[in-house]
């Protein structure tokens, strides 16, 4: 175990940064506050970052890829689409009202899930080979609840979750500052430092490993070759 | 896009799957009854396989790695987390009751846990360098609530979680037949079969990726090189 | 065990019905399709049902009781709370988006929490005294996992649950028809029936016994009592 | 706004509280520290608690009331069913792992369910007529959520919610002492002891609400009336 740096280098990544507060721009975020650890380790690798507040984002509901086909008077998804999917590596930071996810974290997961029919060039689904992990911060708790139903979004829509993706700074229990309050503690806790450290930098691994891969190997993970009937090594084709 | 075979071998790879059933051997589960899918994938690609029925092993309660140390009078789980250990690949299969987990799958978790403070010889946490996934199987709702719970933990323990590492089958709303029950429509249910095909394939090749680069790449993810105040880029050397 | 009509009225009540789809008026919502169960059954007991697609509600994010007081530039919610604390059912509906409930019931909730330091006129938190349940529609899973978080945010904040206050439906696992499509067996399905039709009149008795008592019975439950100091037979004074 | 005791006594009721820790007796549990509160505020009232620590029975796993016909050796499940099914108040204590309820939790909601197609001498399911709140402490995280599910459970099976049933503590984000730990803060925590206090007497209330009625009402919910053919104001009779 050492500490030299690793011979890797980073600087082609790219990372998008998605903060899900309630507040508009340029209100301060809490949440932002932890956000600024993965997003410092991944600068001082060379990473570009991409730091997004979704709400300043004109996001209709609905899931579909553009909602102006749907009725909608305008829709500012195509254009953060877009962001995202130029990302190797995807940060959703949330924070935690009565223990859950906020509304714009939810609409965000709505509109990523609208993109989810797309394929890629290898004909997998348009998240394949990406790395994603998730940053809450809250008064007292939910942090577990959020990440699980985060990172399970986001595998589910074809992210690969590398160890320890999810980092949290959460108030003791009852009323209380939050992390960028004087005196919350939250910018000195030793553990919530660490995990977003860590998840910081398991993700620029991962990231790494995927794409000096070409991408998520494909085969086994392609819908047309299931649809066609190709083996995959299914065990009961009668089934098929 | 094709379906040539990928010109990785699997056949240094292990794979242990659990099957978390309330119903202690030889009682059919249905659990397997899904659970097959991945295990025929594995052996398809020379992938050893070790087929576990949790409920046939003594776990006591507990989070320590040998509660015989702690009062219980006999514990299998030290026998246990020694395959468990030795697998590159994870699969956890549990059956739904109220839509949630067995408490069987929870015990599973509970253990796994116990052995969380364990450090591999890179010092990373004893999970890392592993890839791992879910099969669900319940008469009709709860899947993804207990996927992403399981998927959460694995990785909160060091695993990593490729694409679609969750594949389920459930029956129509309300009660009904069970997976392996004549007429259930499970085995031929071409959503659930091909979801737990492409998991198959996914945990295949995250760990293959994972074993060719020698395990997780160890650096920013030590917690012995952050206990002694290693930069890891974080951006705060005053909060250290 | 009788079919004779409960001797009870249920005409002085009033039932809010809260659809949270994603689609906006006229559009047809399939949460609709189910919400119809309840709403029968209240107004065949002549029950005012104020029945709200709170899409076409303007809800600004924000935990505040009126956020044009925190830089909204309108707000539709003091409106649309002033319905909802008028009445003494509460039924939220939910489709379901990756076995979520809709970023629309996201906000829903949040914009409720931010009034519950309100407290009524005899000291107890604003939504005591009434009695809430839930509806979820979806394509295959979710339900359960979905009505767990509503009806624990309803209970938090102050609403009473009845026995099986939560009823679902949802169609065969994988893609398929939603609710009020032809052929998706959603409307004949006697489960779904059952349970939309208990959870109505479960509502009704809850809120009827609620009414007749004057609202949720107040000792024990009103913090400024706490904070002066009223025992309350708290067991440890010490600690007060 | 007063504190004048309420007019109604408390001393017919009984109450059952499942400590579900993963410590067999008589080891202290963090869990029993926090249940104290609820317990005393019963006791103060006359009400009668029967206080079990779950563990010590033997509850082989499965969802039949009565293992032994299938297959067990043994089961301690119908015993302490009785003394759940006698009490009008249960309150269920959880410690959390990995974020999440305890796998002796887990199982007692399987054995609960197991006895859910019981129906009472009203043709109701056979929990109708009681009230249930649950108790969770942590290290850390995750009270929420494992309340929303325990809830959900609980009145899924037919118990009745009053408003704030829930109360948690959770220890600082991070490894830190448990409740009972010298210096844990969890004994003089104001926010845990008046929730704990709270769910306490607005389970009294409710519960004495429905043993005046006589039980839960009856009618919409009891189900051969609904297999009968009953109307029960169901909106569609071309559906039944």
């Amino acid at each position: 175990m050492t500490d030299d740096r690793p011979e890797a280098s980073y600087r082609d990544l790219k990372a998008v940064v998605l903060n899900c507060t309630l507040k508009p721009s340029p209100e301060p975020s809490h949440t932002d506050g932890l956000l600024r650890i993965p997003i410092a380790v991944f600068e001082a690798n060379g990473v570009a970052v991409d730091h997004v507040r979704v709400l300043d984002h004109d996001l209709p509901p609905g899931v579909q890829p553009d909602m102006t086909e749907h009725g909608a008077a305008t829709d500012g998804w195509p254009a953060l689409f877009e962001r995202i999917i130029a990302a190797d590596i995807c940060v959703i930071g949330t924070p935690l009202w009565l223990g859950e996810k906020s509304s714009v974290c939810n609409r965000l997961v709505e509109r990523l899930y609208g993109n989810s029919g797309q394929v890629n060039e290898r004909g997998q689904w348009a998240y394949y080979g990406k790395a994603a992990g998730c940053i809450v911060t809250g008064n007292e708790d939910g942090a577990k609840h959020a990440a699980m139903n985060l990172l399970y979004s986001l595998q589910h829509l074809g992210y690969a979750i590398p160890p320890q993706a999810d980092a949290a700074w959460l108030g003791e229990v009852g009323p209380g500052p939050s992390y960028l309050d004087e005196g919350s503690g939250g910018p000195e806790n030793d553990f919530s430092n660490r995990n977003a450290t860590f998840m910081a930098w398991n993700l620029l691994h991962l990231a790494r490993l995927l794409k000096d891969a070409g991408g998520f190997p494909a085969h086994g993970n392609q819908p047309e070759a299931w649809k066609r009937g190709d083996s995959l090594d299914f065990p009961n084709p009668e089934y098929r």
